[in-house]
């Protein structure tokens, strides 16, 4: 079958306000260090009104993956909702200025785009506070042969699930893709995410989901383990392949009875360690799109991730396939 | 007199948008490389489009400088026209999240709220297409007592003579400036500027300017001479205090027959030269409102210019003063 694009993301579109802060303004708002809290638009307001001068910047987990998958020289396109305001309009501009198929309009009323308040403390923790705005408005309709097509690929986001349509929306989705022998890829986002959505996650994985890509400790809130040596035993009761990041402990892909181990690359120095989960699926899914072994798969995800945490900024640059293929 | 804050800056609001860019896309839009070009919206469109990811952040040259000023622990209030839309939100949440006291409401229509794309090549150089959007409906209504107020000193932006009544407006707050006590500054804000406004700001300078800041080209272009040295013998026949930046030559500052040399402060690395102008006229302008002899006054101003071009980033962070006391 001949695959439109190579990957096909499904994802909340947001603006990320980055803002250094001092150490006692978690404290003030209340909020767990490291963490992501959703909050409504009063709230974002009032954070936004506490908060210092601030830099704006297209962000999103999958939205940031798939970023770095085109500029790595992936094809790809994009379905996430954003209001035609200025905010949407940065966001969109930035993903098709990487050749990016944006296959959803902005919309002309409805929340504004989604922005999330990066809370960066000096020792580098991020905390996130997120407005989710014209987020929470992707609904099934949204999800067609039409915006989907047939891609090779498409990763689809955990947090999707926490829209009001988000769950029967990705079981559409999940639905279009087997009908297009398109891979189902799911990010379980974050552990506290994969706590809200255990059953639902189980499901899709069970019952669609090929490749699910995770921490550590997402697999670990999922299988409900205390370990990862107790979730490796547990995976062999999956279909799926997991591609699982450990950190300073490498990654691990298990399917089936194969488990490839990766370490982890020396670093020199860590800037900031934010967007290493998402450049490691840019990486590991542009391997599995142009059919390399599982192993080169893994060594390309975690090149991603080791040199985004060596650098300013979430997202991997252009060039970065250069530097991979002339080490 | 008792001043209600000790500096008011009157300039363009305008929001950064910046790219990295290949060396080919300055030829492709026909900009001369470090230049700063003015854009209609259509051009503005055209550009963005063509341009990669960026990221945004509050800028303008004297916003810049009276970000800076707040940081060092100055009063500071700011008149600058921006529309009520995201960028203008943003605008003015960055300025006022730093205790500064902006005096015009955002504007409900009109024009949307500028932009200068902020284009950077591999070797750092900064070019600059600013679309002046909501600045340009700045007008002589905007000025009054009741938005100055009596400021210890005011400082306006050469950049404003380009608005449509930028001549108007800045004519009524040097006369309201005057009716107070208020020292009036001017930033020639580039040599391109001066070009282009020559005349006027003679007069001004001749009617009501007290003090100017500016660099060694701005000045040169000023005076029509073709060295500083000729600069610096034209000046003698000015009863204004000249503040001038020379980079790696340091400053001087010429007041009369008085004149103060400032040699460059020592550099490990260069990050980015960006907003040093506007640093240093923070720290000079921050002296001289708190009565610093006006040797401390270029200390002060070297001091934060070249902390400025040693980060990243074009504005003051706070905890300055503490490291210059420190010294």
């Amino acid at each position: 079958m001949t695959h439109s694009v190579q990957l096909l993301g499904i994802s909340n579109a947001i603006v990320d306000v980055l803002a250094h802060i001092e150490d006692d303004f978690l404290d003030r708002i209340g909020a767990i260090p490291g963490s992501m809290t959703l909050i409504d638009r009063e709230r974002a307001a009032e954070i936004y009104s506490m908060m210092g001068p601030a830099t704006e910047m297209s962000g999103g987990s999958v939205a940031n993956t798939i970023a770095g998958f085109a500029n790595l020289g992936g094809s790809a396109a994009y379905i996430g909702r954003v209001r035609a305001d200025q905010l949407g309009t940065i966001f969109n501009h930035d993903m098709r200025s990487l050749g990016i198929d944006i296959r959803l309009k902005a919309a002309a009323d409805g929340a504004p785009t989604a922005r999330s308040h990066v809370l960066i403390t000096a020792d580098g923790q991020r905390t996130m506070q997120t407005y989710l705005g014209a987020c929470t408005e992707l609904c099934r309709s949204d999800i067609s042969d039409k915006t989907m097509g047939n891609p090779k690929a498409a990763l689809i986001e955990g947090y999707v699930w926490d829209l009001p349509d988000g769950p029967a929306l990705t079981q559409k989705a999940i639905e279009i893709a087997g009908q297009n022998g398109t891979t189902v890829a799911l990010s379980l986002s974050d552990s506290f995410c994969v706590e809200r959505h255990r059953a639902s996650f189980e499901h899709a994985i069970r019952n669609g989901v090929d490749v699910v890509v995770a921490d550590e400790d997402e697999v670990n809130a999922l299988l409900q383990t205390e370990t990862f040596e107790e979730s490796l035993l547990a995976l062999r009761d999956y279909d799926n392949l997991f591609a699982v990041t450990r950190s300073e402990k490498g990654s691990v892909i298990v399917h089936g009875d194969e488990k490839i181990v990766q370490p982890a690359s020396p670093v020199e120095e860590i800037i900031d360690t934010t967007g290493a989960g998402d450049a490691y699926t840019a990486g590991f899914l542009f391997g599995w799109v142009n059919d390399y072994p599982l192993a080169e798969c893994a060594r390309l995800g975690t090149f991603c991730g080791t040199t985004v945490i060596q650098q300013v900024g979430a997202r991997i640059e252009p060039g970065l396939m250069d530097s991979y293929r002339a080490q």
